[in-house]
């Protein structure tokens, strides 16, 4: 007789991947033959909370729907923002999502989600042991931003990278067809790490050098030292691409779109975030009144599937069923994170790390990955970045559109 | 002996069929056995000017490279904005263009573009039986805007159709997944006609009615009614996902973004257009304070070959076919134009019309097209529009990013 149950949950932002790590979960779960149900909660922790639960083996009995889930973007089950309090301090919280679990018989709790979310895991795990109840508690990493710390990148980032990278070499063209000096500026993701930013150097290739310039929140942000770099690469090229973090900051630790020289209100009073694009345009424009544009990639960079990376949406799949494969052990209180063993041949390994050594830390750029002057990266980063933009997604098309899995229980 | 010698431009803003165009004119300048040498001007018209030649036929020597041409977004030759003067006020541009032709021995001269470019064609056209010399002026149309005149639609406004839907269904799945009433506004280019707007309603499916409304420039905008109809939909669903051109103006005419409420000003006085999108923002959030956010689909939606359609870029191709069975017919001062036989099975004709009849003139959506209210399209404009978008078009990628066409000529 099947003894095990577990239940799913998505949290945070959305990205390609991570349905692709869900259908890995579900799949492996099907195939181990040990899962007597599998459940999904809506919006994660808060619709379990809610008792929004939906069972997943019901709606996944036809292999073929795992197959398009893993191509769908964004997040099947839905996604919250709830931090979770200490439970030392108050435990009302806990107590009803254990009595929840375990009214549903839950041997496994999956958590897919990013920083917060595996701060989600962390206090269930320390909860669960100090009330000694036998469930796990597992993590799996995804973030288009690959800031979380203990895994050598993130579900998720290899596709935004190869969706910011090709973006890019498009702009380039479309950019280069006057016979004027223009700058084009593109904001990219990225509140404080620059991986999103770095991986625009991908689209570098035997005619095209831009982006020209690079600017990442992990170096300080200075408008004239920006600005002689716009007039560097103005004397040598006519037109000039630039690509920036929407997280840079001055001198002040102040976010650009939160500088008080650009700040702009509405008849109402009530402030316009116009972004970092548009205040850097601006800035730009007022220097070399030439043709100068931002373009803001938005939403599109974390939801594309049309362009996701086939090896982020194979690793994420992966890493799903090494979850798995850890509640099998019986392990808890892990997050289940990837090892790279070698570039070339580009090789992975799944691992898993303990919670209590991941959740909350951040994972920046690290120095050798930036140049000296702080406005490009190095080749070191470029041949971290390369491998994950790898291979294309064959997606299926109807009436000239991808088609997706429908999020019946969001829609 | 071959006697003919042509020659090919483009002008206006990019989109990602136009080399698909300059590729049918050089497949089937080549195929045809009649002319000797196949030049392109860069920059269009200016470039002609300035004698800046080259040599198409060397350069697409090998097949390969004309397939390469027609996957490669924007304009291999470059562009142009340059509006040549009436002969019969001075004809000192036309003298000067003219003997360039001459020395080359040009017998057919090609201009892909917009409107301002068919106005270049017909101007030369008339110039040419005015002084009475033998050279073919024949114009192919292009834009994502889809406002020609005489065509039942424009190469390359079905691949941005194709993006607009398929990045809206993308920002639909995004939307989704947070439990908390949003409102989403996605801003499509389109100064004056909406049908680049309007396509975002392919992105409907079984399980998506997004975009909600739809806002067009052929509608006179009221802000009023603009928020009454979010309540409304706010009332029926918790995401509300609206498509809204960058070109709709108020009752007085004023595009939304130059309306003095809303103009912001930098520390320097210099105006900041926020654009449309972001002026709705800031107006939605204002009456509703709940999630809002507006996107800008920006330059993407005309350089994203990597969602391309194929249907868009052969009827791109074979519109340049017919350029030369034009020319070979002697025909001058044509557009070649598309004529829809059918909808279902979708058939077009290949015509060509008198650019006397073309130029200037601009193609807005007819009233049928758009509903009563006018705040979405009609079942009429979706099945005139479907057809376009269908069909994917298969990229080589190199390193995880499509591999373009280098234009040497311009970076």
């Amino acid at each position: 007789m099947k003894k095990r149950n577990c239940i799913i949950g998505q949290s945070g932002g959305p990205t390609v991947a991570i349905n692709a790590t869900l259908a890995g979960i579900i799949s492996k779960a099907k195939q181990s033959g040990e899962f007597q149900n599998i459940y999904g909660m809506i919006n994660g922790i808060q619709g379990l909370i809610e008792r929004r639960i939906i069972n997943l083996l019901e709606e996944f009995a036809n292999d073929d729907q795992i197959d398009n889930l893993k191509t769908t973007p964004a997040m099947y089950l839905g996604s919250c923002r709830f931090k979770l309090s200490d439970h030392t301090q108050d435990d009302s919280q806990f107590q009803k999502i254990v009595l929840i679990l375990q009214e549903l018989g839950i041997t496994d709790f999956f958590y897919i989600g990013g920083n917060d979310s595996m701060d989600t895991v962390m206090k269930l795990n320390r909860y669960a042991k100090f009330i000694g109840i036998d469930i796990n508690f597992i993590g799996l990493p995804k973030t288009i931003d690959n800031d979380l710390f203990g895994t050598d990148h993130t579900p998720g980032f290899g596709s935004a990278a190869k969706y910011v990278a090709s973006s890019m070499l498009e702009v380039v063209h479309d950019s280069s067809i006057y016979d004027l000096p223009s700058i084009t500026i593109v904001e990219v993701m990225g509140r404080n790490a620059g991986w999103l930013t770095a991986s625009s150097a991908l689209s570098r290739n035997e005619y095209n050098s831009a982006p020209d310039l690079i600017y990442l929140p992990e170096v300080t942000f200075d408008k004239d030292r920006f600005l002689a770099d716009i007039e560097n690469v103005m004397k040598k090229k006519r037109f000039v691409v630039v690509a920036v973090s929407e997280g840079i900051r001055d001198e002040e630790g102040n976010y650009l779109d939160a500088d008080s020289r650009y700040v702009k209100k509405d008849a109402f009073g009530h402030i316009l975030h116009s972004g970092t694009g548009k205040v850097l345009e601006t800035l730009v424009y007022n220097r070399f009144h030439c043709k100068v544009r931002s373009i803001e990639l938005n939403v599109l960079q974390r939801c594309a599937m049309h362009i996701a990376s086939k090896c982020d949406l194979d690793e994420s799949f992966n890493c799903g069923i090494h979850a798995i494969e850890c509640a099998l052990n019986n392990l808890s209180g892990q997050v289940v994170s990837m090892k790279r063993v070698s570039n070339d041949p580009y090789t992975i390994e799944y691992i898993h790390n303990d919670v209590e050594n991941i959740a909350n830390l951040e994972q920046k750029m690290p120095r050798h990955f930036i140049n000296e002057q702080g406005n490009d990266i190095t080749q070191d980063a470029i041949e971290y970045l390369k491998p994950l933009i790898q291979g294309e997604v064959m997606l299926r098309y109807e009436n000239g559109i991808p088609t997706y899995l429908s999020c019946k229980h969001l829609l």
